[in-house]
């Protein structure tokens, strides 16, 4: 879990750095970026939960976000003409997070569906900083089954625990279901619906 | 109060879906629109303050804007017509927020300009963080009087409270002013002044 | 270095209402910004420190903000026209803030990477925040030398601190740092690499 941790730390980091150069920002803008994709989250999830700062604890997460900016910034066309395997990264770190953000909400005893909002967050709520920040529309509102998946992953993870499904296979489905959504949903361009006005 | 609580928790909620309807967001970003502008302003409150963020504690209030949200969604073109409605409602959750925003803060023995800064969070943070998100100019920065009534109203809120009125008819008081400043900046499109560079 | 808390803030402030001014933003939105460019920064750190929030104790800040907001409405033509002054009180603010930051972030035992981060989040999180509430792309993600500055004096202290010099002495050299970089930064207009995609 650790492993998948940082993995999906690296992989948020990159997001955000390539977001920067694709925006023209300089070295300081992309650090920022990387640090904020692969940390916000967890961090607004940590102060709602009135609990002491994830990476303040851990600095090296910082440092790995950072590494990842560099290593992005030095080989960015590379990496960005391997858009089929940032996806599938991408997902594999959501699946993580997911997991992660719903463990925490759990130890502090919050009810389901709060669980369900710090999952989201973990998993989404860097993405969002993110282009927020680049001035660019958030693309979890907008873009295909993303959120709903870590929703659905959270759900069924708090129900499996809930019937006394042993926490290690019950986390392992959860992330089975947010990464099998998301990969269906990539390769169908599924999307949820939008009722315009 | 209480119920005035849960009509503010509505409205805003309704208001927020409507700004995802407009802005083409599918139904998850409705659903975050609508939990942001309904429930932001008080979250951050919270978090300044210290103190547990009330949604984790009573998740009653994401429920309310997650149905607010559905009701929306599916009656959109009906509520987006009753404008009229919407803006006095909009006024009327308000002056609820504002007298809980102050007296939250009070109960925290914030100086009375702190505690003016808690009114106008909670009144109109989620509005605020709102449109943020969805990539548009904060109303509150432009748009008529708005943020001013709550200033007003925490204003004069507290000082009935110093001068011994009783808290329940400071309260209306309080209400009775943001409401009618509400009413009159719509009715004469009143707009504060601007300085122009 | 309370007198240069209370010019940084100063400074700041003006920057966050002449922003209001350029955006046509009225009088509410002016005092917001205004006092979110001097304190939104350091509201940050708290709230990621874990402590109380500076302003809420000393509500001196916020009258400060306001009453520099009001100022600079009152003169805002005559302001403007001193860009080469508030550059240079900028500077000064940015290396007072440097210091506070790190200072308090070591108050609470951080890692020198954490300090470092909250020395940026004191001195830039401000501005950042202003940026995004107007609605422009955040200066310092593409701006000359800013960020950069306070990096580097917050590593220098840290340095001079590690190897037991008087943190008075190390104050100074890290603030004659920050303020150094930033002029030779705008006088040769020097800015840090991009890497475009």
């Amino acid at each position: 879990m650790l492993f998948l941790d940082l993995f999906g730390t690296v992989v948020f980091a990159i997001s955000g750095a390539l977001v920067a150069c694709r925006k023209g920002m300089d070295v300081f803008g992309a650090f920022v970026l990387a640090i904020v994709t692969a940390m916000g989250g967890g961090t607004v999830r940590d102060l709602q939960l009135g609990t002491d700062i994830f990476w303040m604890q851990q600095p090296i997460y910082l440092w790995i976000a950072v590494a990842a900016a560099i290593i992005t910034l030095a080989m960015r066309t590379r990496i960005e003409s391997k858009q089929q395997w940032l996806l599938l990264a991408d997902a594999l770190g959501l699946a993580a997070f997911t997991v992660i953000g719903v463990d925490k909400a759990l130890s502090f005893e919050c009810a389901p569906i709060v669980a369900v909002v710090m999952g989201v967050l973990t998993g989404a709520g860097g993405g969002l900083i993110r282009d927020v920040l680049a001035g660019q529309s958030p693309m979890i509102f907008y873009r295909d089954i993303y959120a709903t998946a870590i929703i659905a992953g959270a759900g069924i993870y708090q129900l499996l625990l809930y019937v006394q499904i042993p926490v290690g296979i019950s986390a392992i489905i959860c992330m089975a279901v947010v990464l099998g959504m998301r990969l269906v949903a990539l390769r169908r361009s599924l999307s949820l619906p939008s009722f315009l006005l």
